[in-house]
C-alpha cells in the first residue's frame, strides 16, 4: 500500500452514551491511522436512551481536540459503511471474556463480506476495562454523581437531564 | 445395549432458520447414530421469524439426501420428547465460548431430568463455527446476497422474500 | 477492624425464586460473618414472576433455622443499601464462565461507589453450580416435579400454583 | 450407515491414573456406541508415576462390568490409531474452561487427519467435572486417603504403593 | 459462629516474590477477618527464586503495618494447614480467565477435604488485575526498573540483586 | 500524527517454526502499516526445535513476495526492540480462549513500558484459528505429510529433515 493513500479506520458503536472507555480507545486509534471515523449506528435495536443526533453531538464535542477523527451517522451493516468510507480497518474496544464470541463472530462475517477491511482489537486503559454503556446508565438510573468518573462532562450533564424527566 | 435396537438422537433447535452449519452437525450426527430426528422448537419465545411449519418445510428440503433423518416439531422439555422418541442423545453443537455455560447447564438438567439421554456435543466445521441464525438474520436485514455462502438455498429465497415484506 | 464491631455481609439478588443454591450459598456467608442480610431487590427489570412480598416470605421460611440471618428489600443501587446497613461485604455466588464479565464490572464499580465494600465471591455446591432461578422457571413451565431437587418445599409449592394458573 | 456395522469409539488418554471421571464417561460412552476402545498413549511426555503396564492393569480391573469396553495402548498419533481400529468417533470427556482451545485445536486437527472421525465431546457427572488425574496426584503426595472418593479402590492402592516409595 | 471466637483466614500461595496485587489482596482481606494468615508454600515444585526465607521476609517487611496479620511457611496441603490454624477460609484473589478452572478445582477438592473451611475470592484492584509473580520475573530478567510500580521497594531492590547475580 | 512518518508495527514471536497462520496474520498487517517487521526472539526459554538462524531463514524465504516487511532477530523485552524499531504498534494474533490472559497481561505491561506503543489484535482467517506451532510439531513428530496444509513448503522441508535426525 503506497504512501500516498490515506489509511483510515471506521469505529462503529451505539455510543448511548460515549463513555471515557470509547474515548480511550478512539485516541490510541489516532496514532495507528490517518483518519478515523466515529460511525454511530443510527437503528440501533437496543432502544437507546438517547437520540441519533444527541449521541452524535456528546461525542463530537469531546473529539475537538482531535485533528485526525470525524463523526458520522450509519445506517446498515458497518461493513458496507466502513467501503463506503474507503476505510482499511474496524475498530473494536476489547473487553470482557463474554464478548468475544460476538465479536469474533461479526469480525469472521464482516471478513465474509468484504476481505479487504480488517477487524482490530485494541485494548482499553485498565480504568475502563470494566465499564460499559449499560452499566453507566443502570448506575445513573440511582445516582448520575457515581458515574461521573467514567463519562466526559457532557455526558453527565445529558444523563441527569435524561433521568431527571425519566423521575417524573 | 444390544446390536438389535437402533440409536436414535435427537438434535433440537428453534431452526430460525436452518444454516449451513446445523446442516453440517446434523450430517455428522448421522454417521454416529442409526436415526436423527430434528426436532424443531414450536413454542420458542424468541418470536422467529418463521412460522414452525416454515421451519419445518426449510429443514426438510435440506435433509432429503440423508436417509436416517426424520424432522419433527415438539413442545415442552427437550428431554421429555427424547424419551418420547426413544433416544439415547441429545445432540448439541458447540459454537463460542459464551454458549457454554448455558448448554452445560442445560444438560445437567436434562440430565437430572433422565439420566438415561446422553447430551453429546460435536463441532461443526470451521467454515460455521461462527455463525449463527441470529448473525444471519442481521444482516440478511440489510442483504441477504452477502449471507449466501451460509444458508441452503431455499433459506436464502425466504430470507430474500421476508425481509422483502419487512420493508414495505 | 475491632473486634467490638460487627461484621455485616449482604447477599443481593432477584430472588424469583430463592434455590437450593442460594441457600447453600447464605449457609456458607453465615460462617464467615457476624450477619448476613438477604437483599431483595425490589426494582428488578427481569419482570420476576413473583412479587416482592412473595419473594420474600419464600426466602424467610427457609432461613429460620440460621440466626444470623435478616431478610430485606432494597431499591436502588446495592452498594447504597450495603452502606446503608454499615455492611463490610457484598456476596456473590460465582457460577459460570459467562457470569464473570458482568460480575466483575459490578464488583469493580461496587468498589468505585463505596472502597471499604469489599465484593466476595463464594462458590456453590457442585450440586449446584449449573442451575439457576431461570433455568428452573423454565422447566418448571412444563413440570414442577422435575425442579423439586433444586428447590425448597415452599418455592416448589409456590411454582406449582404460579404455572397453575398461568396455564388457565 | 448400515446396521450391520459396527460402531467404534476410542476413548484416548494418559490415564495417569485412571479416576472415577474417567470411569463416569466410558459408562456414558457404552450406552452409545457397540465397542469403546480405552486407548492409552504409551509415549506421553508427561513424565507418568505408573508404568504404560501398571496404567493399563489399573482401568482394565475396573472395566470388567462393561461387556463393551476394551483397553488397549497406542502410540503416534490418536487419529491414527482410531483409524486402525475402524473407529468412527474418538471421546472426550469437557472439564473445564480453559481445557477448551485445546480440545477444539486437536479435534480440528483430527478432522483435518481423518474426516471421518468425528471428535464427540461428553460431559462427566457434577461430582467429577472439577477432578483431574493431576490433581489427584498432587494431592496423593500428602494423604491417599483424601482422594479415596475420587479413584477407584485399586487405584488407591496404587498411590499409596507409589508415594510410600518415593518418601523413602 | 459466636462473637467469642476469632475468624481466622489464610492466604496461601508462593509469593516468589510477593507483589503489590497480593498485598492489595491482603488488606482488603483484613478488613473481613480478624486475623489473615498468610501461608508460604515451602516445598513449591515451581522452583523460586527466592528462597523459603527470603520469601517470608520480603513479606514480613511490608505487612508491619497491618496489626492482625501474621506470616508463616507451610508445607503439604494448604487446607490442613488452614485446620491447624482454625481458619474459617482460605483466600483467593481472582486474577484471569485461565485461572478459574485451576482455582474452582482446588476450591472443590479443599471443601471436599474439610467442608468447614470457606475458600472464598477476592478481586484485587484493577491496576492489579494482569500482573502475577511470574510476568513480574519474565521483565525483570532485562530490566528491573521497568516492574517498580508493580512490586514494593524491597522486593525491587531483592529483584534487582538477583538478577545482577544471575547475569554474571 | 503527521503523514511524513512512516508507521511501523513489529510482529514478534518464537517462529519455530513459522506456519501458515503467522504468514496469514502478517499479510493483513502488511495493509494496515507502512512497515511490519518480523521480530523472532532469540532467548526464547521454550527450547526451540529450530536454531535461530533455520527460524529467520524460514520466515524470510515466505515474505519475499511483501515489500514492507523486514525479519529481525531480537533479544529482551519486545517492547524495547519495538521502541529502537520507532514502532508504533505490536501486532499479536488472537487465538483462542485460554490465550486471553496472557495476552492482555503482556499487553498492559508493555503499555506500561511505553504508552506510546499499542499492542493490537488481529484475527487470523478462520483456517488458521485453531493452529499453533506446537500443535504442528506434536503431529509432525509423527507424520510431517499431514500438518503440509498448515506451514509452508520450506517449512515441511525443514520439519521432514528434523525429525527424520530425531528418529536415528
Amino acid at each position: 500500500m503506497g504512501k500516498e493513500q490515506k489509511r483510515i479506520a471506521v469505529y462503529p458503536g451505539t455510543f448511548d452514551p460515549v463513555t471515557n472507555g470509547h474515548l480511550d480507545v478512539l485516541q490510541r486509534a489516532c496514532h495507528l491511522f490517518d483518519e478515523v471515523i466515529v460511525a454511530i449506528a443510527v437503528n440501533a435495536n437496543k432502544y437507546p436512551i438517547f437520540s441519533q443526533t444527541e449521541r452524535k453531538a456528546l461525542v463530537e464535542t469531546n473529539v475537538r481536540g482531535l485533528p485526525n477523527v470525524k463523526v458520522e451517522m450509519f445506517d446498515g451493516l458497518t461493513v458496507n459503511f466502513a467501503k463506503k468510507m474507503r476505510a482499511c480497518a474496524i475498530i473494536r474496544g476489547l473487553r470482557a471474556v463474554s464478548d468475544f464470541e460476538y465479536e469474533f463472530q461479526m469480525a469472521q462475517m464482516n471478513r465474509h463480506l468484504d476481505e479487504d477491511i480488517e477487524t482490530i482489537f485494541l485494548m482499553p486503559s485498565q480504568d475502563h476495562f470494566y465499564t460499559s454503556s449499560k452499566l453507566i446508565k443502570s448506575v445513573s438510573e440511582f445516582s448520575v454523581e457515581d458515574v461521573a468518573a467514567f463519562v466526559p462532562e457532557n455526558v453527565k450533564k445529558a444523563l441527569r437531564t435524561h433521568f431527571a424527566k425519566a423521575r417524573k
